[in-house]
């Protein structure tokens, strides 16, 4: 958690490996297998399918006529285990594969990172390790002869070496001393290191350390009668300043040294037992949920590639947590953070803070609206907003600019003012319901007093839809996070997937003037008085009610010449979850007002429109497999 | 120098780009050119053919439907300009490309890197500068419309923003602080910064720059009559610890603080006049060498090739010079060490004593040797020798090792103990013929004395000729740095090219004891006696000419029973270039040994063996195109 890490396997014939700041998977062969006899036999090597086929043989570089002629392309004697002879088991926390004699398994708990500012040092040491364990079981037990077994990773970039981990028994390799894996027999019988260009010359080899090969790893005999249990550790370790403009470094090398202590913390015997027994309790977790086994293996996985791609960092001494946007890398995209605050809130809130106070100190700004969308001269005073993101690829952008952010657009790219104001005040409800921080509420008032100002800029007085853009489009308009479908979702003017939003931003902010109000702070004053004034959540809601069609169907879009008009959104429901999540953590004094909002016929009339759309007898809003369109208009859905 | 970077292009077709730490050109595409009109004309981009065809359209992996059908491989609108109307002038340190208006002028000066122990932070600026410079002409002065240039930097990686260099009218952009460009324009003019995906894309965009982009350049306009000169520094700044186990830093870092400073350094007019004014005094050495064209291209490329492959470290406070061995990044081959050390001793004889010294303290080994080359067991004491290498790809590998060097082995990978105990001897006698430094031989003493010893633990007592393998070898033989050849050059033992180089290591031995004595030194005694009544040099140049045939050739191995022995090869003259240079260098008094030595019939011998070949009629050593073949049996050459 919060190493940008991530150790991939699994996708057959097309590798994986230890990948450390990338928005994909390592491009590594991945060679975990056995071959019948001892080391010097000349059986393929059977390994579980993580490895791309015809590797080069890049020893011909060096030996040119003495390599023999077509010997730069030869295939290692290693055969692939047929897919339906493999079986996986992929769980919360663990990922086990079984084929023959081999079980792996591939351990990644997770738990909430404790604060760091009141955190010891041995809860972040547990937490923020850099690496995951495995265990690779060889059960010769049934076997009348010796088999040798492997586990090995062949980089596609030269600098491997053999490292001393010092751990009794144990052998290890690092690439620069940045990535890098060490194991060790639980039998405590020695391992043989094996460096090649090719593993299955490797395990043959008189030589099976070449410092010059690419492939690195380990090989075991295991005799016939036997078991073999092989602990692995897999770890990253980056040190120095690693993102610019905004200077961070890992904070986990606040808590470890170098990538030898990360190996060897993950390696040691109490400890390795302690990661394999949360990640079992978590596997146990999410079995009892009474999920589907689909919606099981969603949430296995998504967990997995989030944690992969969290960045804690040290910045001047302080905590900054980010999260990068998958392929993209574009760092805490503020409309995906709005999606990990149900998580972030149950499993680490003070993350939640660190977001909202990092995005008021770096990433918000101050605009003026358009008047009029066509006419990019027309402004009078906007207010805050925050950038869509802080920056890609470990480069923080500029104060209060993002990475995605464009002018002179009118879709992907474009700005997300509107939204990201939604998504900030969001946050902060989710955060101060669920935490009762109020401190943090009566420090940020202020900031609160200008985001309903915000708001309101950008409203009409009548309708309260939004309806000003942000005069940062320039000529062009404003988009949602739905920014890669059509008109219905990517138009944020008179959108009424973002009024929903909006209106339950103004009830967010209502809740939160009412905390601090509750709390005997008289200086609520102004502000919530006038957000009891005006009231434009009931606004929005009424304008609502009055726009659904007599099927009882809201348009995407309330323009009646825009095309969006005509399309048959799903997203219109989504905010709803926000008041329904705060409702759980308030105290009873404070829900009355939130109680009330859940039995208004806007929460009905949009269940009536999410019916008609699931329901609907011309299956515009499915596919044909039965997958559900977020928009009845645009074939692009998204999970 | 010393800076392990390069910036590359030329091939066509193929990109290249700023690689640092790699063995081979970047991969990334080169986008100079112009086009027709202002930066928001239509009109392709012509550019030089520096780019790969056919890139991605990353914008497509975020707009999917948005991007249209087809869009994901669309090419950006560019043509290269044909082969037919390109222009090269490929000088010592100015590689310059015409091609219409377009003039590109790449400066790579080289000179002597002061020895860091008494040289000024000026003179380490100058010397240690990790980067390039460039100067792109655009010269419309006859032109009749506006022309729109670009130099602009495609990468295959993510993670380029925008760099605020500080210098007046500069900008620049920066790969994670790491490697970055920076340039202005002579006219003071201002420059446009672009950054997309899409480089035709970026100079028509309302939004030149997208921080999501990976290609990054610059943009210029020149009216008709007019030209504009564009000027560029392409740099690198790698901070912290960049090897392991002998864990350096680059020496650069002690004298730049970071990659703005090296590029704003190297944009500053003063120090960008001098460089370019050193380029061309270079440039001018080589045209008035006589050379001709071919051999100057070679010598133009070898130098820039050699410096890219450089890297100049601070171990522990202390330089410590590194050469990269092409695309193997083997760290200080000393087989190539001693090819380089009339270059080094010519620019920067500290250098060699970097290197003699480094050698001796990490990587030299004492062994046993093999009394019968087919029995792994029966040995006897051997002595001193050093290892093929350091290590490769920034690793150095354990004390006494190489990364290059196997076990049980009769070809490729073998060890290199004798051949490798005569490269340090020759380095020696080299650097102190060369500098006359006899404060360094007497404190080495005792080290060219066990030089001495090891060479005679290996000899044929009667013939002088290499006749013992290393115990390393276990059941395998010694090679030479021929090691991609056939057994002719392959064996070292009673090889006869080894043989000439033993002469001429035996040859320096004694000179080395005769500086040391003549100036006075009493204790040379024992040692220095016996190499004189031995005369090992004299029993190998008997030898060998008791061994010549009668049509006037030398076998190149002398074991009637070795397919070796049929061979007819080149590199038996290779060693005598060694003596003939220390005569270059050594005062008049040390000369008489020397002297005496060129006289003898085995110089004569040799040189009618040499004509042998190149004169054969039935052009044994010459390929169908007149190119030499080292080895007669051999289809393999090198350069």
């Amino acid at each position: 958690m919060g190493a940008f890490f991530s150790f991939t396997c699994g996708h057959f014939g097309t590798g994986g490996g230890l990948g450390a700041e990338i928005g994909k998977p390592a491009s590594q062969n991945i060679y975990i297998g056995v071959k019948d006899g001892d080391r010097s036999s000349n059986e393929p090597l059977q390994c579980l399918p993580f490895y791309r086929d015809g590797s080069r043989n890049s020893a011909a570089d060096f030996l040119v006529e003495q390599a023999g002629p077509g010997e730069q392309h030869v295939k290692p004697n290693v055969v692939a285990i047929p897919a339906d002879e493999i079986q996986r088991d992929y769980a919360w926390a663990t990922d086990r594969w079984k084929a023959g004699e081999i079980e792996l398994s591939i351990y990644t708990p997770f738990s909430g990172i404790p604060d760091p500012k009141i955190a010891t040092a041995d809860e972040l040491r547990d937490a923020l390790l850099p690496g995951v364990t495995a265990e690779l079981v060889i059960d010769n037990s049934t076997g009348t002869k010796t088999k040798t077994a492997c586990f090995a990773i062949g980089f596609d970039t030269p600098g491997i070496r053999l490292i001393d981990s010092g751990l009794p028994g144990a052998c290890g390799f690092a690439l620069h001393d940045k990535l890098g894996f060490a194991a060790k027999l639980v039998e405590n019988e020695p391992l043989l290191a094996v460096q090649r260009w090719d593993i299955a010359e490797s395990l043959r080899d008189p030589n099976p350390i070449h410092q010059l090969g690419t492939c690195a790893g380990f090989a075991f005999e295991v005799p016939p009668g036997e078991r073999r249990t092989l602990r692995i550790a897999i770890g990253c370790y980056l040190d120095g300043i690693v993102t610019t403009r905004i200077q961070g470094r890992y904070f986990y090398t606040r808590c470890f040294s170098s990538l030898t202590d990360v190996l060897n913390f993950a390696l040691a015997d109490d400890h390795f037992v302690e990661h394999r027994t949360v990640a079992r309790q978590k596997d146990r977790e999410l079995i009892a949920s009474g999920l589907s086994a689909e919606q099981q293996f969603l949430i296995a996985h998504g967990t997995r590639s989030y944690y992969g791609s969290t960045q804690l960092l040290d910045v001047a001494g302080e905590p900054f947590w980010v999260v990068n946007e998958g392929e993209y890398c574009m760092m805490n995209t503020l409309d995906l953070s709005i999606d990990h605050v149900f998580w972030e809130l149950k499993h680490n809130p003070w993350v939640i803070q660190n977001l909202l106070d990092n995005f008021i100190r770096h990433y918000s700004y101050v605009d003026e609206i358009k008047l009029d969308p066509r006419d990019a001269k027309r402004r009078a005073p906007g207010g805050i907003s925050f950038s869509h993101d802080m920056g890609a690829h470990n480069n923080f952008s500029a104060r209060g600019t993002s990475s995605y952010e464009l002018a002179h657009l009118k879709g992907c790219f474009s700005f997300m003012t509107q939204e990201q104001l939604c998504n900030w005040i969001l946050l902060a409800a989710c955060y101060v319901a669920k935490t009762g921080d109020t401190h943090w509420l009566r420090q940020n008032r202020h900031i609160i007093d200008a985001c309903a100002a915000s708001m309101r800029a950008r409203a009409n007085p009548q309708t309260g839809l939004m309806t000003h853009d942000s005069d940062r489009c320039e000529e062009g308009w404003e988009i949602t996070t739905y920014d890669s479908l059509d008109e219905s979702l990517g138009q944020a003017r008179a959108n009424t997937y973002l009024a929903v939003k909006c209106w339950a931003s103004w009830i967010g902010l209502e809740m939160m003037a009412d905390l601090v109000a509750f709390e005997g702070n008289g200086v609520a004053g102004e502000h919530a008085r006038r957000l009891n004034e005006e009231n434009y959540a009931e606004k929005i809601a009424n304008h609502l009610i009055s726009s659904v069609g007599t099927n009882g169907v809201l348009p995407a879009v309330l323009e009646p010449e825009n095309p969006g008009y005509q399309s048959r959104i799903l997203p219109t429901i989504e905010a709803l979850i926000y008041p329904f999540y705060w409702l759980d953590f308030l105290a009873p004094k404070h829900r009355t007002k939130l109680q009330k909002w859940m039995k208004h016929p806007l929460v009905a009339m949009l269940s009536r429109h999410t019916r008609e759309l699931l329901n609907d007898p011309q299956r515009r809003n499915l596919f044909e497999d039965n997958g559900i369109k977020l928009s009845s208009t645009s074939d692009n859905s998204w999970m």
